[in-house]
């Protein structure tokens, strides 16, 4: 057996290395067009921010080292220009040598990857992509003498990059065609973030784009000039198809190699895993491009099995997601409401902002979790979660959750660890449990942010339950303050018609939906709160402003 | 409809306030013995150490707040003596007034939650326990001019308070009849934790008891005398299960009261909800006692449910648990090893030592993971974790995945937030998922530490496949060492017969298993390597070796 991969790192050496421990016979040959077969991709904007020191920290394996204990035939700078599918051949170029030579195959992996895009702009030349170890040493090069950086996308490795230049003193701004910063994130979760990248100085140009780059400056598409001594594409990335698409493999419409449960793709003996392929969407059933590290360590690791003949098959994907942010960790899984609503099928919001552990044990921190569900079935459509300590673990629970096909008022019923520095007795995902079972029952009626301004301009009446403290100290326009210790007694004074209560986040408003229910006044409670609400209000704020 | 709730805290009072939330009209009154209605008792060890420092934060609700909040007629200081269940009528003795009478329901819950166990020891009217906030007044005040304290029990509230005693510099000495701490750790996994309680000055008398105590010392059962000027009992909780059996009501083998999936005892319009009722063991379906405040508020809120008419019903219980021992957490879900073998069901131990998160990125911390499977269904039996941060994540995570239903090796496909600093690309989580693919698909073969002695007896060799250096510092008796990257080369100069390789922590053990068995000399791998293997032979040190 000759198993010949395209690409090393996740899945090109998962799948090596498993291929090795599964056959100890096989010939196995990693070919890579890159300096280096195994690095810490995910490190890279952390050794451009010095966080990590040592560039030997990024280089996990070597040729050498592989073959010493996988006895793997690993050739870097060797790019794979041609296959040659019913002679089950591939045309290797040496990029060291200059020489071509061709490479017999059994079975054919494809780990290229995914590469950045990069628009064709003027000046575009001069920018920087973040892929690999080559691509960080030009980034540190340049920084040494630069004083000013502008960086084009604000998803994970736009935020984890700004953070990280930030940390080297450098003038950072971001620009982001869409109105917020991380898509994944609703725009009431992504607004914190934004707000903690300014708080740290980061400068941020929602809504536009660069029209040009200049020497040391990059044009935006109002007019105005940005200093930008460096300038990084963190836009996207798009899957490398090209050696799937020369030998015919079917491609799907965002450009990913389509494979079957088993990595092949249309083309027999050819199989590809990775940020390269189409994965299987765990929430909506479809094909989705998640490239990501998760998935791709699992799928190299499968195909391997798949190779030795063993009855394995992939599982669909959630795209569970986290980066952290100036001391802020941003969570996703599944779907968002953006997507929800785009695709017309019918979900229900849950906002709550709970404290990461027992409030009367120092140090807790507020976090804002977001669940999405399915309001036939109470299947988790999604979550996203954003704030201090603790948040990854919920996101992790969440996820596995869905995994695992529970409901979302199941999540009340999950028995997480609680000691007062860790938790609370009911922790935040039961919390979201209890809240889901609330709205599942009819126990309670709730409205979203974005729905106030309609439901307000339609008649309703606005009822904040806080304390006349936390009222003054900032309020919904329009809202009359009863706090709900005395909404009982006061339940006379409440307007006419259709009303609306709601307090910080949205525990006391559940109370006061209840107790009105009690006494003849039905109402719906502002999901998430003040909290979320003003969140919402700075989502929304004019494109541009910073 | 008029509900009486006997006992406060986590059951009692999630019961009444999620009652008052279903129905406005109710008359609900909360009879509590104590001084306080609702009181972090889980924050009582840290403010004993002075790391809650505001005896206030202790007080979470008063008579008061929930009568405004949740009109609640709260009454403290207040035992209930006796119940008439055909009069539906509990008799009521106020400690204030000394004054007794007669208060009515249509349905009661018993709230009344677990007493810790006092063994009838010579002086031991002396010995303080934990339960409530009037408890740790008098363990401060007794602090205050103390110099030396014993705790008898090493479980998480005697472990918890010899952390806490430290913190105010006493000479702590820990008393465990037991040969090890923590028992719902297995030994191996709770040596670590013996080690850190021990570097950091609490002295451990494993496998003893006290005989006696007296004015200012504690006798243990070898004769020797410990200085002892508080001594505090946490052997562990009996259900406080006295007016259910004045009632007449089922009581379990253990004293627990006996009730349905509907939290009803055994007497009609009689519930019980907390420590005081058995749970239904969600490994082995049996009755449980498990004394923990999530399941308390679950079922208060549930029985809160049953009694307004909705068709809920509990779940059954892992007993999810994490405790914070000087900066490692300790965290168990589901049976552990002594269990399954004491029960003589089949199980698969697996054990690993991964890091918190990707090794390049600074602080990351190496855990100790086990993970029990059965070995015919590969469902999760149960797990432990001890570590630094990201424990209490993993065992969230694995709690999750068997409410989820999910098999041991399902856990290697789960899709978990990733990003350098909070994980790897292959979780710890997936890492457990990974081994138990392996076993399931008989693709690796191990042997537990506690068997290595007798398969070297009959015969077996042992070779350490980790490097010279490693084997150097500390090797198991009679292994010869191989280095993992010399195998092929060497494979002809190892012993014949019998092999069991091992490594660090299993990984390159499990390489050169499948290595040896692709040329022709099948081994089994050490499971969890050196580092469980030593674990293990401090756990098996003589009793009271400290």
């Amino acid at each position: 057996m000759k198993v010949v991969i395209v690409g090393g790192v996740a899945g090109g050496m998962s799948a090596a290395t498993r291929m090795r421990r599964l056959d100890e016979s096989a010939e196995i040959i990693v070919f890579e067009r890159g300096a280096h077969v195994s690095f810490a991709n995910c490190g890279l904007p952390y050794y451009a921010g010095g966080v990590i020191e040592d560039r030997d920290e990024l280089l996990l394996q070597t040729p050498e080292s592989l073959g010493a204990r996988f006895r793997l035939d690993v050739r870097v700078r060797s790019e794979v220009a041609a296959i040659d599918p019913d002679a089950r051949t591939v045309t290797v170029h040496d990029l060291a040598s200059g020489d071509t030579y061709v490479e017999s195959y059994d079975e054919l992996v494809l780990s290229t990857g995914a590469s950045p895009i990069v628009p064709p702009l003027p000046g575009v030349e001069r920018a920087l992509i973040l892929r690999d170890v080559e691509d960080v040493d030009r980034l540190v090069e340049q920084m040494s003498s630069a004083r000013s950086a502008v960086i084009v996308g604000a998803g994970f490795i736009g935020v984890e990059l700004a953070e990280n230049l930030r940390h080297r003193d450098l003038d950072v701004t971001v620009v982001e065609l869409a109105d917020q910063v991380l898509a994944p994130l609703d725009p009431e979760m992504a607004a914190p973030v934004a707000d903690r990248m300014r708080e740290n100085g980061v400068r941020l140009e929602l809504g536009t784009q660069l029209t040009a780059i200049g020497d040391a400056t990059a044009d935006l598409a109002d007019g105005r000039t940005l200093p930008a001594d460096v300038v990084v594409m963190a836009i996207g990335v798009r899957p490398e198809n090209a050696l799937a698409k020369m030998v015919g493999a079917d491609l799907g419409e965002r450009g990913g190699v389509v494979v079957d449960d088993q990595m092949r793709t249309s083309v027999p003996h050819i199989f590809a895993v990775g940020d390269a392929v189409e994965k299987r969407d765990a929430v909506g059933g479809g094909a989705a491009m998640i490239p990501l590290a998760n998935p791709a360590n699992r799928q190299g690791r499968l195909v391997a099995d798949v190779i030795a003949g063993r009855p394995v098959r992939a599982k669909s994907s959630s795209g569970t997601a986290v980066v952290g942010v100036f001391g802020l960790i941003v969570t996703a899984t599944g779907w968002n409401e953006k997507r929800l609503r785009a695709s017309g099928r019918p979900y229900r919001a849950i906002h709550t902002h709970p404290q990461s552990h027992a409030g009367y044990y120092p140090g807790a921190q507020q976090m804002a979790i977001k669940l999405l569900v399915d309001p036939e079935t109470d299947a988790i459509l999604g979550a996203q979660a954003v704030g201090g300590e603790g948040v990854d673990k919920r996101i992790d629970v969440v996820a596995t959750a869905m995994a695992g096909g529970l409901t979302a008022s199941d999540l009340a019923d999950l028995e997480l660890a609680y000691a007062p520095q860790f938790g609370s007795a009911k922790d935040p995902v039961n919390m979201l449990g209890y809240i889901a079972d609330n709205l599942r029952t009819d126990s309670t009626r709730t409205v979203q942010w974005h729905e106030l301004d309609t439901l307000v301009a339609g008649g309703a009446s606005l009822v904040d339950v806080r304390t006349a403290d936390e009222f003054a100290a900032g309020a919904v326009p329009g809202a009359v303050n009863v706090p709900l210790d005395e909404l009982r007694d006061r339940v006379g004074e409440l307007p006419a018609g259709d009303l609306i209560v709601h307090c910080q986040v949205g525990q006391r408003g559940h109370t006061a939906v209840r107790l009105l229910a009690g006494l003849g006044r039905p109402a719906a409670n502002l999901d998430g709160g003040y909290k979320t609400w003003d969140a919402g209000q700075r989502a929304k704020a004019p494109a541009g402003v910073s």
